[in-house]
């Protein structure tokens, strides 16, 4: 028995935000059985993912370990949380557990890539558990930015884990459970093993505010405005969109939601029972007949998406609909960072139109999903725990919350994806460390991310492309002049001649001058070649070009 | 006379944050005298513009009317308003006018390019003036972040514009001129047409804070610190440097200077006079015979900038020295929107070195060089203008610093890039439009926005890029197979065959039935070959790649 251990496992979400994905095991070393929390997402940017579509945790380890995995638990159903399951459980093949309106978004996930309703399976909340191997886990719920999020309340081997899930402690959250420290003490109380705990707003030294706040400062914005409204906040944000549609329900107006996956949520939240009360809502096509003063818009696309419908409003008409000066787009939102440049883009497109965008930076139109540091420790508090495990964070965020933990009192312990962690003694150790990484999803193929294919694109982008063709004959002897052809390369440099004229006359000149040796030889003849082009590039226009040499030789 | 006209154009700045440019006309029209204010830069990304160097305004309307121009004027030397001076005078030609600090700037910028020093001419302060064709110019002293920004006060055809340059409102700026309130209404007390103003901050509902507010909190973090402290700033805010570097000799540090950009300005600005009582500092190799605790490094690289000194110093051992857990490193800085990544890359790596990070996240360490609203609203009843045109900005601060003026009473014109105001009248109206846009340097070469050579890199960094090369004889039949080069692409996709031998089959049966009328013509034939492996990769792989096709014919 004494062989046996408890163990942790980020393979995504620690040492970052978002992607988020957890292991946790108990058995003998390497023949743990294991159960899999969340399986996240992140999204892809020009700087060093262009072309990819999505980012995933590699989960080669639990891929090598399929016949050991119990279970999959869904805290809740942000991207950053639920986004892979259908990408990736093929692999896992183990049952997912979520509760109602997580399980309803997952079972639409798993569709899309053909697997049925009954790969999700729903649990109710706590004191409801499910047994998965040597676990029982039950889902505590907290107050988020997405309704039923929920901490994992995991038993194993007489100890127990509490897996926060991302949390806030809100009184008010307007659509779901309030944070209920009764019911967080209660469970507390046998004793807590390890607090595996949300560290991202670890550096807000200010208590968290409640959602609730934001119905005030809206309804007053609402009310004050003279023509159509358009308010944009993160499609996952049901309560926001209650408190939105409430705002302008009470101003008059009519509602209507633009965007796909807001429609989605909604229909999600309403089928599960977890919204109700939202008010009417009117189709894109019937704006047009009722006065702008009496519709409001609550629309997709606060991070600046390209294709969402706020970045299609700002550059034009969308669903019939077209903005005007005087019209009022509100940002309940902050913007991610990394998202600045977008958001901007679309907020002066707003202008040009003449429409008056408002947004949080006065603080009184958005507030965190997250639990700021009082409310972490609070928590803390509550559920008093012998070890505290940061995670979802960046480095920074769980090197600041490990020493929260370590002030208080508590054994903290900073452990970045990859980073094996054994609960089973007084203190956490490390166990050992897992090679981690990430996947990409890349049109419909998965690519590993050290595979050099999305390098290669970066450094097209950065340099541009030379290709070269030669033709050899039957003798080895070049078979007319080789030629160049140029992708993303100025036409013309310093000679004040076509760059391709001036490279086919070194390379004619390469060939002409070549022995044997090097003709006969494709390495040799294609290193020669990119390296001459590399040099009469920087040359004439002071780049070095990515260079693919094709060689023909007729045989 | 009446047929004369006062002309105000921005070719840059306007509409953005950066780039500067602006033109000033007084003539008969398409006959005016001109001069130019400002050649700035703007910066690059992976975004819109991957592998440029440099971008600056498009001045094709300048260079058709070389003759016109009078002069050139540089308010201050931030990169935004003189970087593109060395790079864009061969096509002006005109004398350069900036006060003795920016002018030293402007000299070595000018001297990288092979001009002598005698192309810049150094000015004192108002009341010197420049005459420059129709127009007398002098530099009125305004306080901002970096030594010696001035104001223009532009007389023409008997009325006083004036032109802020960058400002705020500091009445102890640490280094340089405080802003002198009587000064300025002594100046604008003959009457001013026209304030054509900075609009950066008219969505700062506060007023500014001044630079000599940052001396307390900085000199108690750094008292405080118990191993090396090192700050990072704006290079040219020579202000910060001295506050920075005053902090760390109180604390009883020797200070040392890391980054290139950092030393040339200390350079400059004691050559010229701007900065005196900086404190001694020692060289980067005498850094390590200290204890940690008595040395302070102020280094470059704020925004996150992959060379310079503070990411380097995150990556490991630059210049000898490694930071250590314990040390202390101060961001004396705003990240500007689109930095935001790089800049918390800095802090993760600094984090996983044991060192803590100190932002201005609690608005203790970084003030703004730019007025705020109420600063603006103070500068209007100062100067108490006819008109003002709100410069240096996004649509939306434009737009904003308008309706501001209008509700000031005065005359505001929303005037982006390309808009010619004409500032002659009782109000002004607009002249006309003129084509503007962007120019890239990439690598020693000045190429178009529009070019579409950025816009090909951009599609291969998305797509990925197959090169098919196919050999025709003199019968135009196909000699041999044809073949494929991919970069950037997935090398298997759904079938779990190499894509390229699932292209190069498809490339071959099309060959084989490809009647004599395609095969003949290579227009038709790169189409079909193209249209073939674009669908053939969707297919496969979920993309669309872009394709060179490279016929060869022997003849």
């Amino acid at each position: 028995m004494s062989s046996k251990r408890i163990i942790y496992l980020p393979l995504g979400g620690a040492g970052e935000i978002g992607m988020n994905c957890y292991v946790y095991g108990y058995g003998a070393p390497d023949k743990e059985r294991l159960i899999v929390v969340d399986l996240g997402v992140t999204f892809p940017d020009m700087d060093g993912t262009p072309g990819v579509d999505l980012i995933m945790p590699d989960i080669t380890w639990l891929k090598d370990r399929r016949g050991q995995i119990d279970a999959i638990f869904i805290t809740h159903a942000h991207e950053d949380h639920i986004g892979a399951v259908g990408h990736l459980w093929e692999s896992l093949g183990a049952p997912i557990y979520a509760r109602a309106f997580t399980a309803n978004l997952a079972r639409r996930k798993m569709d899309e890539h053909g697997y049925g309703p009954e790969t999700v399976r729903t649990v109710s909340a706590w004191p409801e558990t499910v047994a998965a191997g040597p676990f029982t886990v039950g889902f505590l719920p907290i107050s988020h930015s997405i309704p039923e999020s929920s901490a994992l309340v995991i038993d194993v081997a007489g100890e127990r884990l509490i897996h926060t899930g991302d949390f806030k402690l809100d009184p008010q959250p307007v659509v779901g459970e309030a944070f209920d420290p009764d019911l967080w003490a209660e469970v507390s109380k046998p004793g807590v093993k390890a607090l595996i705990c949300d560290s991202t707003n670890v550096f807000s030294p200010a208590p968290g505010r409640s959602e609730a706040t934001l119905s005030q400062p809206i309804e007053a914005l609402v009310a004050d405005a003279k023509a159509l409204v358009v308010a944009t906040t993160f499609a996952s944000n049901v309560a926001r969109l209650k408190t939105l549609a409430e705002a302008g329900d009470r101003a008059g107006r009519s509602i209507c939601l633009l965007g796909r996956a807001m429609r989605r949520m909604i229909e999600a939240a309403v089928e599960t029972g977890v919204l109700t009360g939202f008010p009417k809502v009117i189709a894109p096509e019937d704006v047009g007949s009722l006065p702008r003063e009496n519709v409001m818009l609550i629309v997709t696309g606060s991070q600046g998406e390209r294709r969402a419908a706020s970045a299609q409003l700002s550059r034009g008409k969308y669903n019939g609909i077209t903005l005007k000066e005087g019209d009022l787009f509100l940002f309940s939102s902050k913007t991610i960072p990394g998202n600045e440049k977008e958001v901007i883009r679309i907020m002066n497109n707003l202008s040009e139109m003449g429409v008056d965008v408002v947004d949080d930076s006065g603080g009184l139109y958005h507030v965190s999903g997250h639990a700021n540091r009082p409310d972490l420790e609070q928590l803390q508090d509550i559920v008093n725990p012998q070890i505290v495990v940061p995670m979802h964070g960046e480095h920074r965020h769980l090197r600041e919350h490990t020493r929260l933990a370590q002030k208080k009192g508590r054994a903290g312990v900073l452990a970045v994806n990859g980073t094996m962690v054994d609960l089973s003694g007084n203190a956490p150790t490390v166990a050992g460390f897992v090679e981690t990484g990430r996947t990409y999803l890349d049109g419909s193929v998965q690519i590993g991310a050290l595979d050099g294919i999305v390098r290669d694109r970066i450094r097209m982008a950065l340099n541009g492309h030379v290709i070269v063709t030669v033709i050899l004959d039957e003798e080895d002897e070049p078979l007319g002049d080789p030629w160049c052809d140029m992708m993303g390369l100025a036409e013309v440099g310093r000679s004040h001649v076509p760059l391709t004229d001036i490279l086919e006359e070194d390379l004619s000149q390469f060939m002409g001058r070549a022995g044997e040796k090097t003709l006969r030889d494709d390495d040799k003849l294609e290193e020669g070649l990119k390296r001459l082009v590399r040099n009469s590039c920087l040359n004439e226009i002071g780049k070095k070009p990515e260079v693919t040499v094709v060689i023909s030789r007729l045989a």
